[in-house]
């Protein structure tokens, strides 16, 4: 049998170390908080890589690359950034190794410290802007929309493979725009693309809002979010793009001259998503068998096990897989023939269903006579016998509804986990069952720490899409007037 | 005008540094032998690394990410290794900053010292191999076959952009085997495309050789390269890939059990390009003029400039543009149109020419008249009225007429640059001359590093492609026998 996974409403989190671990996604290394991503689990990210850069192509964003390190002047440049960020990093302070005069391996050379230490990225904005600074003179060099995908490091203490990592990869977005209209504009474009990404190629719903000032990432005046439901009732951040007005370039000393000749400051955005991304796919979807992945991001879209006692079997189921093969890879799909020949049908199909490989084909020889092959869904668990003949397309077309049924069984959860609440004491019950509560509040950050502190909930979203919150009430903290209800959970 | 650009005869050196900056390449940024990799300078990488990966795909492999940190003691684990390398790197050694009691800024909090130091990684044998002890097991899990795309560091003392700079970006191919024969056989391979890569994407000519004892890889049997030569008659190494033999399986403990369930250590490879390429390509191609792009790597592949005075002429030049690029991007080329009305064609001319462009077309009113337009080749430098019909179609041919031009003038250029040499006085003349020198070698260390003392030319490689060496003869420093040349030259 292939290997075992937890039972999710055993052990929720065992449930998912489970899934990292025995679909092959990733592993813990030798270095604390730093993870191996096996190539089962970057075949997924490689997807997801290649379809968000297309996405952020297609609005006229462009590559570049940054440097990994950044001189430690310059976390000080930025009052806000720094205060709310950059403290735990990995930290570069020497640049040679030598042989240990005892002769016990190497140690750090001494006479090789660096004048000024490096700081190892856990974020560009600050070495991007004192880059942006020699690309800026006139109105004629904006907007400048750039975008790496890289590594960042911030040193975790706790960490969870892909959820919070002291190394991740991401990619961030910087651009530089002449209007803050215009700044604005881009910082709600790629959280629109950040939600389209997750519905229509995740199969994850998403509520896209504004972060609460005290939630904003350190030196933007606004941050957008898109939220996730997991499955266990607790939220994830899944993308942040935010509004950075004119912080960085007033700290970088970043102006350009306007049509008038008249010198500006520059006004900034920054957008990211990260390797937390495979965390929320793998939670949002996944089950006690094991990962169940969305057909857009399956590295194996169809999988096909051929059944057989002797040879010439299986040759023949082989040849007629083959065909298939050929037609299902035409139409774009990625499809595995798996002919391992020391293993069981029984084991191949859980080990598949563990991988999260949304359409099996198992064909016998008695299939071969008939004609037939079964077709099971990973998403259903379901099988049905078909004709072999037009069975590319209609695998092809049960791709669509399988990506189409995913989202609508993770839409349908998602939506069980969100309801009004208006009273404090129900609220202290609610709020430990997990979900989404909308509530009113009143705006302040008084309220919102004393409710964290009380129930560990946070404000997810002001939400500007997928829930109606606009009415008139009371915080359900403090009993003053409010205007909308905000989104409450607690989250990873 | 656009930027002028160092004439190649006065000042190679230079020539090179003003094609990286002023072609939009790559710039220094505010940590030293750090490069910022600008977007057009990237998306000439990016398209490196598309083509690459899937000519790496195509033989089995995958990719996977492994930590950017490597702990101190792997280092001293494989002991050739650690002597021949990684003296120079980045060393971290803390894991926290704090703000200044002081109030200056943020200062290294000396209580969040690491207990064993991470270094950056200068490539990543060590750690991989520590990670392939957890998945091998049986011979059934052989071979592994995995490459990474990722960022190293080397603390390079000087530094030129791209062909040396202390951050590079690079892939590295790490494989495990169970016989050394297919071990070599996969170094074999990958070298190879190597080979294929450069003369066929990069229209650029290598030597495929063995490197000779003293230049392999630290920790390895046996180092493949391919060596292109440059136009000041520098060689440069482009590209490595080696037989590592059990040296890292035995310093990790990586065994594996056999058919025969006896415990064997396993066999390794790796193999790695790097941005490197990216100054092999500006050097091996650029002419005073600026960069001359291959159109298989060039980001925009034909550049159409409108020259018009009224808007009416602007409009219907556009629209006769915009029916060409259609049809040029149907046939998977990358257009733009250049319809910046605040610049002169001239100047427009000039900048495209200097970023490499393989096609210009320019069309005036006469010219819609007539029913032609001027077609403008980057690589002769000569242009040509054709008639419009049609013209999607010749550029498309015209394309790669020009990627099989770039690479004949390269390789008769490449080819003026090779020569015989029999004598130990003529050698050191001729060697300051440039070029590869075709000389025979008695095969010692100390007749290699005495050439090397006396002119500073090393053995570039044994070479088993390109150049016919075998014959018998005398080494021109010992005078000794020997049994083929080898390849001298003055190397980046």
């Amino acid at each position: 049998m292939a290997k075992e996974v937890t039972n999710r409403k055993e052990n929720y989190s065992q449930w998912y170390n489970d899934l990292v671990v025995k679909a092959d996604l990733a592993e813990q290394s030798a270095v604390r908080g730093c993870m191996v991503i096996k190539p089962y689990g970057y075949a997924i990210w490689e997807k997801m890589q290649s379809i968000l850069d297309g996405m952020f192509k297609a609005t006229g964003v462009q590559n570049a690359y940054f440097p990994l390190f950044i001189p430690k002047s310059f976390f000080s440049r930025e009052a806000e950034h720094v205060a709310g960020f950059a403290k735990e990093c990995a930290v570069v302070t020497h640049h040679r190794l030598m042989n240990d005069p005892d002769g016990r391996g190497v140690i750090v050379d001494p006479d090789a410290k660096l004048e000024e230490e490096l700081i190892v990225r856990p974020t560009s904005e600050t070495i991007i802007w004192s880059v942006y600074k020699n690309w800026v003179k006139s109105w004629r060099d904006l907007p400048i929309l750039c975008n790496q995908w890289c590594n960042v490091v911030r040193w975790e203490m706790r960490t969870r493979p892909f959820l919070r990592t002291s190394e991740f990869l991401w990619q961030e977005g910087h651009t530089a725009h002449a209007t803050a209209e215009e700044a604005e504009a881009k910082a709600n474009e790629m959280v629109k693309i950040y939600a389209d990404f997750a519905r229509n190629v995740m199969a994850m719903p998403v509520i896209v809002g504004h972060k609460s000032p005290n939630e904003r990432f350190a030196g933007a005046l606004d941050t957008l979010t898109i939220e996730a439901m997991m499955q266990d009732g607790k939220a994830l951040q899944a993308g942040t793009s935010h509004f950075l007005g004119q912080n960085f370039a007033k700290s970088f000393d970043v102006q350009f001259a306007n049509a008038e000749g008249k010198l500006e400051y520059v006004w900034a955005t920054s957008w990211g998503v990260s390797t937390r991304l495979m965390g929320a796919l793998i939670m949002a979807h996944g089950d006690d068998n094991g990962l169940v992945l969305p057909p857009a991001l399956a590295p194996i879209q169809v999988v096909m096990v051929p059944i057989y006692k002797t040879e010439e079997e299986r040759l023949k189921l082989i040849s007629v897989f083959e065909t298939v093969k050929k037609e299902l890879e035409a139409a774009g799909h990625s499809v595995k023939i798996d002919g391992r020949d020391t293993l069981r049908p029984g084991f191949k199909f859980a080990e598949w269903e563990l991988k999260g490989v949304p359409v099996r084909l198992a064909m016998g020889p008695r299939d071969l006579e008939e004609g037939t092959v079964e077709v099971a869904r990973r998403d259903t668990l379901t099988k049905e016998n078909m004709p072999v003949e037009g069975i590319a397309s209609k695998v092809d077309a049960l791709l669509d509804t399988i990506q189409q049924n995913i989202y609508d069984k993770a839409l349908a959860g998602r939506d069980t986990l969100i309801r009004k609440c208006d009273s404090w004491e129900e609220f202290k019950t609610e709020i430990q069952k997990g979900g989404f509560l909308l509530c009113h509040w009143d705006g302040t950050t008084e309220t919102e720490q004393a409710i964290k502190d009380e129930t560990k909930a946070t404000i997810r979203c002001i939400p500007i899409d997928s829930v109606v919150c606009e009415e008139e009430g009371k915080c359900i903290y403090s009993g003053k007037p409010s205007h909308r209800r905000v989104v409450f959970a607690i989250s990873y």
